[in-house]
């Protein structure tokens, strides 16, 4: 006999970097399975070291890092952890990445500037990422920076299903905060079914060069201003949006994204501000310091999870979100 | 002596599909220098074949193709020019694509589709493709979508150009006809000091799914509404827009784009609409069937010219539109 | 425990470009299958659009597009197929081009040409074709041109099958129509056990230039002969071989070709002859127009089905033609 | 239905090169499968050819070749063999090299070399290897040549279990021959308990150029010297380590090696050694012609089974080697 | 000032393998250039090393080997010089293999064999080559094989001048000695104005399996015929071909090839055959003892430095073959 | 005419990270050009952000940066770096690493480990570099890892020139603090003619698992030790080496290494150990606060100055090193 049969078999393993571990615990929970134990740690120059303490040859390999900061940091963690993933034979792996890093550096904005979140893809492939999950790209282009299969996980459902409970649709107009979020805000007012505000950063014809003054385009009076946002980073573009939006007369301005990165200011100036409510998911972690009254904070695990399943057992993502994937 | 030397040199040739030779032959002007002798035609079943009629060895390739209709067919011709010029040992080879084919495909907008914009960078890579030259992609992150250097040129000072010529700045409103073109309408704002507006394809409340209304956000009432898109195709969507505009009382509308694809029924549709002139680049062949009273068609070849000189003497391509590539 | 286990699963799935779509039916019933429900049609300008509307992940998919007029046009279609189900997470996906087109660019016949075989086989790859099935390539060396499995399938045990049902061996001489068909003719001399011709395209000594007469090389006088091809495109050259046979005393001439290209005069070509009976295969489509009284159009679909199923049941395609693969 | 289902399945093939069958037969035996029947021979001008009697499609292939001279022919056939496993569609391909061909070309000593080892992992994953198991690498770093899963077998538990049945380890002292041997020498100390000593290459300060003494670092004096290499090549480091060795007084030398390359004038230099045992394994054929008295060969066979099983099951090869791997 | 600027500067060198020196000085000669300093020696094992003794640094180098017996060997051999080159920072790396080795094996002739010619292109792509110069190819489908500029001399004027120096053409017809060589043979009857024959290997149907014999198709009764083929190797085929040529009464036979291999029986059985002359060239080498009265051997070096000198110099060469390349 | 001509040029282009500008500056004035102005920063998230202020198309592009502490993030901000040069058309792109972060995980120490030393050069090459320079690799093998020309060049001789200005080579014995640097040693021994010894970390027979001691091999009684080794990271190895050479009886102890990362409790160990005086470059940047008396910093820019210059004007960085590269 020349050849030896046996039946063929899969198992699904996670593993998870040490950005943000609460995170990967409640995912493993929804998943019913334990994160691989894992040692990682850094040297003393800051070099970092990853070691997985059980077999993972053969297995479909779901490596989760949140890219939070000191993002580099974490997405070196990230590549390194594929790396010894290729090398122990994994059969498949693929990189979870609630938050694509760099997402924001998608082109060139000016000559002689990185495509950086086409090398972030690159990197991971080089490293041997098979597959990649994400949620909310910064622009849904970024699904083709990657030479593989890209599942782009939307937020919508989840954020939407809360602002829904908490306000009457009909007194809401949904706000795009800047250009690049207009066709993010009409998937909003798709589901709530509401009329569309944005708001234009118009070069100021009477001051000097580049200083900018944020404009409503659209109807807010007496409105109640709902503005949606792929990320919230140092909070400085929602908050002159909200007062833009009150200087046009909004009743009232609740502010939601997926991605809380709530760096630098951000908290003071949300918990500053006129907005009522601010609206995140867990893409990123917000620990406690950053926490405050009016933010909610809403789990992406579950839908992660559904994901992952999918992905595992050859289902369809697509299914997740009524035909968009 | 163990080694021969010589004083390094480098030529500069320009190839043309048989796309849009006019384009190829200005352009050519431009350059100074004859488009390259080319044996191109077509088998009884349809198989393109191309023969260089002059040594390119050592040439730096500029290889011009325009992707119109047969669109299909004019980029495996091109992709064929540049897997000839590999093998007759060209030094680089650029592609010149005016309009980048596929770029609406950039994105899965539902699962299961393919990203054909990826699709056709890969391809142009995998053919022996260096570098790419283009004008006004659907969105900048097609740049990322091919490994290698871009030039992205703007038609916008152009047209622009034009426009200001007959139009008074201060009566204009630049008009964004949908979400993917706000971002460019703001560079149009920023350069005739003007504001703006957004025409909202919403989801129609009152009546059965999909049918959608255009809305106006923004004030026209009065105004001479510039529309400004990156391509005409069909028409539809920029009639229905002058149409929405008219219908909120605006007393003028121009319309604007840098690629006339001008497809199916759009000539009879600007003909006969309340516009009062298109104004489009030679990107893409405009027949003189295709000709009407009030389009004017402005030349994109200076611009290529420009950009292929600076290529060619290691220059800067990002000089000739104020920092912006 | 830190992994999910399940069995293993694997599942076929057939995709169907537009070329050709009776040919896909064909096979489908062969396979006991459906087809994938696929969603495919052209923008305006040309563009190809393809969504397939059942989730593909894991599947062992083999995607099937006749390479017949407008031939690049089908070939992107196909590829834009290939690029969709990679990005939608197939397992394998194997491209099934019963004719593959651009074969007989398998070399440079003179400086400065492409070698497009090539090309199209690393276009397939960079789309993301792992594996390749095709029937009679113009010269078998094209399987070395893909970069990974090719099962080459011969038509000629359904041929010669037809041909040995209608004639006898005994008076059968076999011709090749040219040079580079003379190792498939010895194929068919070995499987009829009859002798062999060859017609030669000598440059006329008379005559200037380029002219070239069809000189018999071998004994043909009284012989029923049978000329066999690879395919028949024009029908230029296999009309006059069959002249050059019968001036040499020819009793009768059958032709035989895996590929009925049947381009421009074609038909009229063969009716009009003195060839008796022509006998091709439907790897390309040969629609009513085209179908003439002497034609015989033998199905390649059963050959195809069996390769299929050897190739997702990890059988041995090779088994299927005496050792021949 | 769209799609065919059917269980998955898994099938291990061996297969192996001419260099040195009774390695193979032996692997197979313990395997409890059969070497795949191969046609294999070399034609009169000296290319190798190469073709499988069985189908190998979707089969795991573990392709054996030991590296032994005429070295570059049994690499070039491996390579062959590799390509024809890929072509013939196995689904994983592990190239099974006990001793790794050029591992001492494992950088550039000087300018202008090649670094040889990387180049062969190169060639192997070019072939088409998915993987490689291999044996005590001339260094670890090897490893990181080959771009995708590397298994690093430590023969160190076969050749020490045997020294330690023939001598006492308290009067041992494990040296290394040379600096590089200084790392696998101190895995021997911590598996023995036991003291260490090196042998420096010295430039004789006395005389001219490049002459090089072998001086004893460490205390030998009355030991039972162990000399751990991994391979023994021309043997004259070996026996000159053996005399610098008695020089300092040592009592006894036994000399282990993994790869017994034993060329040149090997043979003779050992047994006409004061060397009082040589202890090798037979990653290498050592024939009858090279075998000595004193010469004990040890079969890796065991080994190189249980690491394939391992591989073929999904299961850890790490756990082989108490962590090492 | 950011910027140090230098003319660019270009310098050839030549490097020549072990294999056949010879060819190297004489071809070294015609370009006026000394081969570079190379130390190169096989280790003890086998084990080729290779190291260059002056800068290579921005060369643009040429690597010549001759692929004769052992032939593994000397491949290897030059993909370890072209790794070294490439690490030594070349700038570029022309292979020049005047006979390409596993010409023959260029297809899978039956299942499960490799495309061995693809891979040794594979292979100097791996290593690091960018073009490659050979002389007459055993299929011009090969060309397809290597992914990069190929530049295909052919040998034909060279044999074809020295035969119209020694015969009538009136008197000549030229012979393919098989199917595979129809093609060459009829570039010879172009050149030379006169009638073909060729060597049909047919299935003897009156013994057992797989015994042929030679049949010739064609007119060759009291004719000086000249057999054309690519390679003389053990010269079985051409021995019994021109027996069978003077079976059917020929009144002379000469045979050429472009490249002796000359291996086994070869001389022996030409010298003692009824053939006239054998003409070849010294692509591979012809040591004394294989040399014989009625072989001319005639020199490829001009022809390779002619085209080493335009590939250097950026010239055509296609034009020193009339187009052909 | 078709190609326009014009003579080549080459430029030579300096680019510096953020890690250590100083050695950048300092590298700058030795190649008399500026450092190319750029704009460089984080975004609140850390992101990096990084813009050239100058057109770089068509230089020779040298990317230097010091691998110090964080290291992710600096080793991140050069690849991004690369990414724009790459995408900005830069001709040639050279990594300057004078210390190569992660050159300690050259290979899997345990299975399911990365090679991350591997990883990191692939990175390099997938961002787009073509070449690296670097000095002294923690294992020489390092050059394997890299796809392309590595300059490796050694600090030997700017610290053995000052070692001999200090101390007299007749009362020398040089020491290797591991297995790891005995051949590094030996490179010292030829150098200054003296003896070696090592440190051998043997695991303690008395104690339980894993504590190891240090165990001098080779006489140090009355000598001036000199340890030389790569790095000193935390301190810990070298100041146990000094003890246990003092316990020996050594009369002092010198420490020397090219790379000072000096981590965490470096400074305070070497301030307070027995050891005379520590010799490090600045490869990596030594602070005011981590400078101490008996510490001595000499400049690795003339080195690495020298070595551009030869890469930019195609000279023998080989010569640099008496035949060492």
């Amino acid at each position: 006999m020349s050849a030896n049969k046996a039946a063929g078999e899969k198992k699904l393993m996670l593993f998870s970097g040490r950005a943000y571990p609460e995170l990967a615990e409640e995912l493993a929970h929804n998943l019913e399975v334990e994160p691989t134990p894992t040692a990682a740690y850094d040297f003393a120059n800051g070099e970092t070291f990853v070691r997985f303490l059980e077999s993972v040859r053969g297995s479909d390999a779901f490596v989760m890092q949140s890219h939070t900061a000191p993002i580099n940091h974490w997405i070196m963690e990230q590549l390194i952890m594929v790396d010894a993933l290729k090398r122990a034979s994994a059969k498949t792996i693929t990189v979870v990445a609630p938050f694509f890093g760099y997402a924001r550096q998608d082109k060139k904005h000016r000559g002689r500037e990185p495509i950086s979140a086409r090398l972030m893809a690159d990197l991971f492939k080089t490293a041997g990422a098979d597959r990649l999950i994400t949620v909310d790209l910064h622009t849904a282009q970024i699904q083709g920076f990657f030479d593989g299969p890209v599942d782009h996980l939307f937020a919508l459902d989840i954020l939407a299903t809360h602002v829904e409970s908490k306000l009457d649709p009909a007194q809401v107009t949904v706000v795009a905060p800047d250009a690049g979020r207009v066709r993010v805000a009409e998937r909003w007012t798709d589901r709530l079914g509401c009329p569309l505000a944005i708001i234009h950063k118009r070069r100021d014809p009477e001051v000097a060069n580049e200083v900018r003054v944020f404009e409503v385009v659209g109807e807010v009076k007496g409105r109640t201003c709902v503005i949606v946002d792929d990320m919230i980073d140092t909070g400085g573009t929602i908050v002159k949006a909200a007062d833009a939006l009150f200087d046009q007369g909004a009743a009232k301005v609740v502010a939601t994204a997926t991605h809380g990165v709530l760096s630098g200011p951000a908290v003071d100036r949300l918990k500053n501000s006129r907005i009522s409510e601010v609206v995140l998911t867990n893409t990123l972690p917000i620990p406690e310091e950053k926490q405050f009254d009016k933010l909610t904070v809403l789990s992406i695990a579950p839908l992660l999870a559904r994901a992952i399943n999918e992905v595992f057992s050859d289902g369809s993502v697509t299914s997740l979100f009524g035909g968009q994937s």
